[in-house]
């Protein structure tokens, strides 16, 4: 696909090389993200962040990124719709916010918004968000760092990937993207573990399976979690729920701590979850005696959002080529304690 | 009047010449709200968008001429008051905030709060909006709008405009600040459609008419679309009603579409609307089915008060003649949708 | 202490000689605040303004300080909190902030968060208040107020120091702050006016004893404003008392206006407060007719608070030496009414 000027609303939208494009230009963007060298290449441009749906990590993580490639962030928190409660239509707020910036980063509550303002829009949207329906930008960030992680163990390739998905399969957006962009790689591995009620919706498993990736699906754990590369747990996603109660019955139903690990993984399984991570008595995804562990990839994760976020900007406004000219080092404390 | 240092509060503090410098000013910042150039003119200047009452538009906007000069901006949402809560008068407010920036933009839902905040200001204040009061950048955006509009048809004059305001003229801000900036132009004819109860405020009425002014009132609006160069439609104000329902009672009243607007209008007659404009069925003040009309200008005034606000800015800080300096060009996609 | 990359967590991290650091690159940034000079020196850097519980004056404060230095500034107003109520911790709320910014600023309204916090996070922390705990930065411009008034008197030193404080005393955080950081200094005169039931902890007032300083208390305000340099009135903190009525059995017991300062003050005793001053008739802690007093310093405390952030900002991320560096005149309107 073209990225100059486009909008960036699916994971569907994107073919393999577009995939491997997007990665490229996030690694590209490690000496800024890491603090070593500061680029202006946005110098003078502006953001429009406008999340109508609170979010503060999404929010925080494209502003960042936009700051970080030397542009300005205008943006809403999401506590302000007096103009859509008087009755403006999404096709108006566009036409009108898409005058006060350069790119617009849009989150909303309700599926397919994102979609209808682009429409309208004069400028290149980013969907930061949609309900239930997709998150893009979180779905790539995912099999980078799946990529990346498997790239520090001397592997270079996404083919015959192994991964198992652990949790709310049913509600969870993020294993829902990332398995429409395992499809577009060979020879995976999917190890599906929820309850029964909460399982992957079976369109999703066809299409695995039509690309021709093995899929499993269980409902328990600990025997699933041998020979795979990644695993990636999920939070019961309860406010889909019709009722709080319900989502209480499986909450906690999943826990991986460092004594599971040890007996069941393989010693490089890599643990991920797209946070937050539910860390309640009742719930405890992934116990806190695993942060010591160098397998668990959560943080890196976060971090690899701000590296895939400044490249979609880089692309979208197609100053890629640019990035690294007038760079320079950087001249403030930066020692992080990684 | 002179603009550096001074306090924007109302639109009663222009002459003819302050109107039309600013509209100078404003087509100056054209390049640069266009992305075609980049300013860095207010370079590490500091605007405090100070809204104690949301409105993400005039917000944003105002943000956006800001960072548009190349200045920093420092904002509250309407969602903190606790200093406030807590006895804080409006003279301490402005004694503490104006340490923290260069120029402030205050809106608050109390009418004269703004100027009072401008009193013990320490830099200087424009006025976002005070509730029934005044909204001068809306005013003057307004009236901007209408100049290009006409210039457009290759009319460069305001004096002898025909212009139709619609709707609910008793609460609509917009329209009364529009009438009084009306009053420093010659010969400007004036349809005033409103139901009875909705009508100009008669003081507004006569200042009209001791400007020189014809004015008509009537409470049907397709007869008195004919011969006008502007059509002025307004929401019902129902937040200044005592009770929603008897706002209901005037919600879709008037509604303009392409159908009324071929029959009626002249074929230039410009459509204009303060937004956001109330799409919903039971009021659809203005038709989607206008929204491919060449002459529909609702979205081109919303850009406008980009200009406007950027002219206001450099005025009130004196830097009119240096934003051209240093400017450059853009170097990132900007081909937008017009 | 190093400052380059610590956190600013608590004033017990402090000695004299730090302070005193502090105070002098403090001095260092009046050409930036006062807006003769403009710096860049942090242009890059991004500040993760992180504010969950409100408060727009620290909140503002903070931003505009690293906008003073250049910085951008990302931020959260204390309404969004989606994460930590899905159960995040924050632990993981530390790690994944702190990827997105250089420096955090972080305010929370639980009591000891921002040094949890803190210990997570894998850049520089600046507590901006945890709940009844500690606001390091506030009574670092206390302190630095109370330097600075003296020096316009002629004193050069904070030893020998009279000071009055007035109010809540129980409850005041400012207060008690201010009184651990005047252990540091020699032959401090403290009085301690209060109802009984809101006096000072028994053990700060120990403490400034085992310091060798003298210590007054009474609940009687008039008798005890002679013979002192500094007179720093509190607000009845009524959001810290079990029910309001009782908060308001204190709320204007001690008045000071114009007609007490004269009758009882030395010529020039400062007047502080930590604000906001509650001027409801009802409290009226500071009269307004104090306000053309040449001696009330409540506001130009309030803009030193500007210069100790940017000071604590440059020496935290280790730019002190560079902050005059490529610094230019301002180019814009800056005539403030001071």
């Amino acid at each position: 696909m073209k990225f100059a000027g486009s909008h960036i609303l699916s994971i569907e939208q994107f073919e393999r090389q577009d995939i491997e494009r997007i990665f490229d230009v996030a690694d590209m963007m490690i000496p800024y993200a890491h603090r070593e060298r500061v680029t202006k290449v946005l110098d003078g441009a502006i953001l429009g962040n406008m999340f109508f749906e609170p979010s503060t990590r999404t929010r925080v993580s494209f502003g960042c990124a936009f700051n970080l490639l030397g542009g300005e962030v205008r943006e809403t928190t999401g506590f302000e719709s007096s103009a859509i409660a008087k009755g403006e239509s999404l096709y108006d707020t566009a036409r009108v916010l898409s005058g006060y910036s350069d790119v617009i980063v849009m989150r909303h509550p309700a599926s397919g918004s994102v979609a209808e303002f682009a429409a309208a829009s004069r400028v290149p949207v980013l969907n930061g968000g949609d309900g239930a329906n997709e998150h893009p930008s979180q779905a790539l960030l995912d099999l980078y760092t799946i990529r990346k992680e498997l790239q520090h163990q001397g592997r270079n390739d996404l083919d015959g990937l192994r991964i198992a998905m652990i949790g709310d399969l049913k509600y969870g957006r993020t294993v829902h993207s990332l398995c429409k962009l395992l499809c577009l790689f060979e020879r995976v591995s999917v190890t599906l573990i929820s309850p029964p009620e909460l399982a992957m919706p079976q369109d999703l498993v066809e299409r695995l399976r039509e690309a021709g990736h093995s899929v499993f699906q269980s409902n328990v754990m600990e025997d699933s979690l041998a020979h795979i590369d990644i695993c990636y747990s999920t939070r019961i996603q309860e406010e889909r729920f019709a009722d709080r109660a319900e989502a209480d019955m499986y909450r906690g139903r999943y826990r991986l701590n460092q004594a599971i690990y040890t007996a069941y993984c393989e010693p490089n399984t890599v643990i991920m979850h797209p946070l937050p991570r539910d860390s309640r008595v009742e719930a405890n995804e992934l116990d806190n005696d695993l942060n010591d562990n160098p397998n668990l990839a959560i943080f890196r994760q976060a971090d690899n959002g701000v590296l895939v976020r400044m490249a979609l900007f880089a692309m979208v406004l197609d100053v890629v080529d640019q990035v690294d000219k007038n760079a320079r080092d950087v001249n403030w404390y930066t020692e992080r304690r990684f």
